[in-house]
């Protein structure tokens, strides 16, 4: 037996079960057009690149439960600070909302076409599922969700497809299933979808999850927060105390005050990034592409004549990252991040390149 | 059934079960001196405050695995980055060594009095666990430990009693028990114990953790970290990936390398913690305390003639909060993390007046 073998005796039954997650290419050699993981070309507000850090008192345990930045977030939503909870990054409000909410007695529902880590966390809180299917052109129908059951969780924009329901829709469910609990991952809300918050005050069944990472170009802060009635976020508190007590750093919380304070900056940018997605929109259409009516920074399109795994490759070939799915009903499609305005020119440039357009 | 009970009915069995967490007093409103959470009252290497948050790229997810600091930690270690871990803070790298390596069939082994998250990451992870008592005054015996088990995890210095094993104990137990698997939590080394670090190249049975929070200073940036043999890193980086995409933040990853990098900070700070440490010692003798031979940045100490809780009480009443626990084992006790020297002759003081004693 080799040294490398004997270690892994030590390993536990989760060790040698798991099934590592695969994040968006991140490449350090080479230099790309990064297009592949919904990150904010324009950078978080000014105030955050003139905080300092001098005043952070980096030697003391940041704030458990981030009061001052939940203090801001509520009171410029009219809430009091027990009704925003704030977390590393919406990843983990997520989780924690699945072990708040979720067990083997009360599923979680959600569509089979969402964002990847919703069966994960399941799965790690032992949480059952009840997953349904999307309707027809990933479209969101949510008579096709079980009326039995706990949890919904919905993303809103979906992802990969950037498809919004109105608020009305959700509006409507939630009046007719008072007892069922709808988590909202707003993730992508700020590019021109419509918000549930103002129906927190109305509905105790619902919770919504935000993050800095997208409108807000924090995604290197990992910061997220949800909105709900007390008793649901002091469901979430419960989960966080009972095993952990690693908070969000002093230098995130203090990131995350400034930039929500900014809210022009985050109107301001959120417009571009609006006007450069529907611009790419009319110019992949000219070159073909099929695509979803996207409402979030990234654009879920497809070619009649080239496979999803060619294009990316292509583009990848010529300096250009995007994202790229093997799940069969997905391969078909391409993940494009939406850029600033070169970058997305240079995107349509070389897709003429590589369909033989001249130009 | 009011509104507020409606929502109840939402929550999972685990939330309503949860057992929440009580930290350490973090006072909003009056100014206290705070020897109660083992903080550094120097601050972080300047380097840290120096800082330019320009430089970060913010709006971009940070390198998952901390590779930057990861090599960092490792050069200056002649070890390469694949035996190293980085997580938020040494609780998240703890609590995945407990997911990589317990399970119901390999129970985690560890004494009665320690680190309070223990047990607490065995339930989260459905480690089976296996606690033996201490010995006289506190002290670590490790022929105590059960024979038989799987990992076998000591702090050491031990919280809260500062006792420190000699690295010669702990070597003669990886060699007589190769089989076994053993955590070193080194927490507060840097203040005067004996490192199992040079030992990793020997024992694929030792994974050591150590933290910024404490000798460096940075218990805001929620930093810690673990060297072990490659494929016990393996081991923790499959829990990790397997549910959890919330790295450290791309400042933490930052205030991490330089902080690192500046040992000589960290050798003059510790050494001006020590010192006040011993002078503590000294004075508190003085007053008639008895305390175990603390190796770390708090004392632990006990007054034949004065209850625990009446200490504690007298102490915050004039300004001064340390740490005292409720377990039975522990409630003559207080634990009092060493300041500055300034703010320990105020302790002194203090308990000099509640002693009844002339100055």
């Amino acid at each position: 037996m080799s040294a490398m073998d004997s270690q892994m005796k030590f390993w536990s039954s989760s060790a040698r079960n798991a099934v590592p997650y695969t994040p968006g290419e991140q490449p350090k050699d080479r230099k790309f057009i990064k297009l592949n993981t919904n990150e904010n070309p324009y950078g978080p507000s000014p105030r955050v690149l003139q905080l300092s850090t001098q005043d952070l008192h980096m030697n003391l345990y940041p704030e458990p439960t981030a009061y001052g930045l939940r203090k801001v977030i509520a009171e410029m939503n009219s809430f009091s600070p027990e009704e925003i909870f704030v977390g590393n990054g919406s990843d983990e409000v997520l989780a924690f909302a699945f072990g708040a909410f979720g067990d083997e007695d009360h599923p979680f529902s959600f569509p089979d076409i969402t964002y990847s880590f919703y069966p994960v966390w399941s799965d790690f809180y032992h949480v059952s599922k009840q997953i349904f299917p999307l309707g027809e052109d990933f479209s969101f129908d949510l008579t096709l969700a079980p009326e039995d059951g706990g949890p919904l969780v919905i993303a809103n924009p979906n992802a990969p497809t950037g498809i919004a329901l109105p608020s009305e829709v959700l509006v409507n469910y939630l009046e007719a299933h008072p007892d069922r609990l709808m988590i909202v991952d707003e993730a992508y809300v700020d590019f021109g979808a419509e918000s549930m918050v103002p129906y927190i005050r109305k509905f105790p069944n619902l919770l919504v999850v935000q993050t800095f990472s997208k409108s807000r170009a924090l995604a290197g802060a990992r910061l997220g927060f949800a909105f709900g009635q007390a008793q649901l976020i002091e469901a979430m508190n419960r989960i966080k105390d009972s095993f952990n007590s690693y908070t969000v750093s002093a230098f995130s919380q203090a990131a995350g005050i400034v930039s929500y304070q900014d809210s022009d900056y985050l109107a301001e940018t959120s417009s571009r990034i609006i006007a450069t997605r529907e611009r790419a929109k009319a110019a992949l259409k000219e070159l073909g592409f099929a695509m979803t009516d996207s409402m979030a920074n990234f654009l879920w399109v497809t070619h009649p004549q080239e496979s999803g795994q060619f294009l990316y490759e292509a583009l990848r070939e010529r300096g250009i990252l995007v994202r790229h799915f093997s799940n069969p009903a997905l391969t078909e499609y391409l993940r494009i991040t939406v850029g600033t305005d070169d970058e997305m020119d240079e995107l349509i440039c070389q897709l003429k390149n590589i369909r033989g357009i001249n130009q």
